[in-house]
């Protein structure tokens, strides 16, 4: 199986379209971990295991491990290490550089941490893109419109009667890649996202910005218009509880946006 | 002084316009190094001793070092260390999320790394740089046009009569920065860089794509105009020896493109 048929797979068994995001920060920590002597991992794994059964993937942002250094280096690949192996797995990492560095990003994240997925920058254009889009195990997720305030400054700007972010899924789509092909597309843009799914009705779509960003799930659930996709979930399920019985809280809230995201009809 | 002034009065002390680019691999390390316990170490040591009398900055690509996990986050920590502290630093990261990410970035690498600069990605918009642009002491240094063959996908696409990358410097010097802002615009395209000098004659560039990537010195130079500029050389200064004088030749070809650069004048 290719990696979008491991998604695929993955989210017919459990009937779900939910992706958990582990954007984990030791100053959002319940107190009952303060002590612990590897809180973050500690904590993900609580999360995983009270989350999994609802998880089609995980989605690991990786400045949030960076920021710790090394040491966070090795808290996201024990992470990584914990999710069961069905479980889709994404490295958030929005790279992209010249031809030899992006072959040096695709090492560190599909080979070092061992994700089934990484987000790329499309900015810099082919050649930096390349060296994920050769890999046929994995898949490649283009930034095309992101969920943030910032997606009007040069995303939208109309270039031969197009958005950029047009222009990118489009060229992104016309390009030879043994990887399998994705697009992040903010859940704040539903009308943008209908219109998407006119020209790309089967590509795989990470939509982050549901809960603490605000995004509302019926609008995006009918403007996506039963095309694949993975609707990210990260602080309203990893912070949903803040004592002791976070892990329950996380399961409580995994199981809820599970259910209000549905599954394909 | 701010990162900009830190910059110049370096460049100001040794004349120097020179960059040096450490994008260290394994594979491309002198056999002589080969046993060594901690190869990257060694060889950066040595090339930084060799060549820091004639770079007015060191530029480290996250990417080299992230490929080799965690034990390359340590070696990328005391390869910064072992930095002289009036030369510059700049960390080749590429990076730019949504806002709560980037400020981890920017802890990341501003704090962790404790590097004077970043370069960083602007496809995702103002907010995905405020946490990078909040931060005084530092230099920000914005993607715009790079020097790879992938460049022209989207950074020349045409929108309101100008390049994408033309919309991304002058948006970019819209916004209120307490940083420093530069951008990158690489070697491999003199006529534009001209054009930019009219509308950016004071902006900080940094310009790769000599060297190895095959851009013109003295094409650059004429159309730099003067302005605050560095000139990067990675592979064509780090490689220039495989022996076990690779530190010598590190020096000659350092040398070589620093009196090849010239100074301001």
């Amino acid at each position: 199986m290719n990696a979008k048929q491991r998604l695929l797979h993955r989210q017919q068994t459990i009937s779900s379209r939910l992706c958990v995001g582990l954007d984990t920060e030791l100053s959002k920590l319940p107190s009952s971990l303060q002590g612990n002597s590897h809180p973050i991992v500690s904590f993900n794994g609580s999360i995983i295991e009270s989350t999994s059964m609802y998880a089609s993937a995980y989605k690991i942002n990786t400045a949030f491990y960076e920021q710790y250094g090394e040491s966070g280096w090795v808290d996201m690949k024990k992470t990584i290490g914990m999710i069961p192996n069905e479980v889709f797995t994404i490295a958030d990492a929005k790279r992209a550089d010249i031809g030899n560095t992006s072959s040096a990003y695709s090492r560190a994240i599909f080979d070092d941490l061992n994700c089934d997925a990484i987000t790329v920058n499309p900015y810099m254009g082919y050649d930096s893109l390349a060296p994920f889009l050769e890999r046929e195990d994995r898949m490649v997720i283009v930034l095309a419109l992101t969920s943030n305030p910032g997606s009007t400054d040069f995303q939208r700007l109309i270039s031969n009667g197009k958005p950029l972010y047009q222009h990118v899924i489009e060229t992104v789509l016309s390009w030879k890649a043994s990887a399998s092909i994705g697009f992040v597309i903010g859940a704040t843009h539903p009308d943008e996202l209908a219109m998407i799914r006119t020209y790309a009705p089967d590509e795989v779509l990470l939509i982050p910005g549901i809960g603490a960003q605000g995004g509302d799930i019926d609008a995006i659930m009918q403007a996506n218009a039963n095309g694949p996709v993975m609707i990210n979930v990260s602080r309203a399920i990893q912070y949903a509880g803040d004592a002791a019985d976070f892990g329950e809280k996380a399961s409580e809230a995994a199981k809820y946006y599970k259910d209000q995201i549905g599954y394909y009809s």
